[in-house]
């Protein structure tokens, strides 16, 4: 059975699980298994059909998927800056290496606010990359999952990145940005990599025999 | 028609998108916005069914989904111990603070493989904690994509649950394990959390009005 759903489940990934499906794809379709094949599905897209506007509700749209991430201690230590003008957008792609923010549309950089970690209750315990990554991964998916196309570019830990970045969109100190994300209506062929490794795969303790 | 849209969605959102679902509900419910709406329902789930076992098909396809993560410069520097036996599952959940470990039919320990960024070619740039963090978050994702739930428990930087979990799996000095990830078919009332706040959202510059 399960084998039948992965089969299922695999053509319905070629298939794409995308607007572009016809009805009786969509039929065969179930929620359940699209939401599962749209984190399959997903990848880097670095080009962009410039002719086609992402609305502020779609930006809207991801930036409430952004902040449904799971957060340490629900310490929800993140804040986001969309950009949208092009002079923006440029001038922060001069500090990056290629990043895609100059021949994007718009992009949102995924920041930490380390004064809600650092807020004198509690101290930072160091979860925050991992909050605020975890928020970035929604981001991708869902601006994914809405048919449009995102690429993660580091910003920190690269100080030179992070002080660049700082610098050009007045951040204040307590606010580190952490990803770039350029993002927009995908042009040209994305397909998705297949990094499934069996070797990465541990039962039990390292020496087990899998 | 975007707040149509939206509207639509979060009766989707309500009616959970899972398998519980009228034929009705899921027929108004487009593969895209299922998709998208499966990231806004994930939710921390700390009970479990323990009557209900997680068969290895599923638990191949978790890892499929963690291993679809983006990863800079492509490093896949990441590893999985999946937690079967419950002598194991026990034994971790000793070392961390409250894991639910103890009290979950299974478990995948997320780590980083740091051979894989210090590689000799390449040195490490810190990226890794937002590679196994991607991985990790796919991996909540696709739990609950398949009708499942799960919890991130922080484990890396914390360095006595590092060693702690460490000692318990026999991990070689080059694996860091970064989250402990209990999961299984879920009991109890899992609602998710409403962590939208626009005043986390700026625009083109800190200082910018909204």
């Amino acid at each position: 059975m399960k084998k039948f759903f992965f089969i299922a489940a695999a053509a319905l990934a070629l298939a794409g699980c995308s607007k572009s499906e016809t009805p009786a794809q969509q039929d065969s379709c179930s929620t359940e298994n699209c939401a599962y094949q749209s984190i399959l599905t997903r990848t880097s897209v670095r080009q962009w059909d410039m002719d086609r506007t992402v609305s502020a509700d779609t930006v809207d749209m991801i930036l409430r998927a952004a902040m449904s991430a799971p957060t340490a201690m629900n310490k929800q230590p993140w804040a986001f800056v969309v950009l949208t003008e092009r002079a923006v957008l440029d001038s922060v792609a001069t500090c990056l290496p290629w990043s895609g923010l100059n021949n994007a549309p718009i992009a949102i950089i995924t920041c930490a606010d380390m004064s809600k970690v650092c807020d004198g209750e509690t101290v930072d315990r160091g979860f925050w990359i991992q909050d605020v990554s975890a928020a970035t991964e929604n981001l991708l998916l869902a601006a994914h999952a809405l048919g449009l196309g995102a690429v993660w570019t580091g910003v920190y830990p690269d100080m030179e990145r992070v002080n660049g970045v700082r610098q050009r969109l007045s951040l204040p100190e307590n606010i580190i940005p952490l990803a770039a994300v350029p993002f927009g209506y995908p042009a040209g062929d994305n397909q998705p990599k297949d990094k499934y490794t069996p070797a990465n795969i541990h039962y039990n303790g390292w020496t087990s025999v899998q």
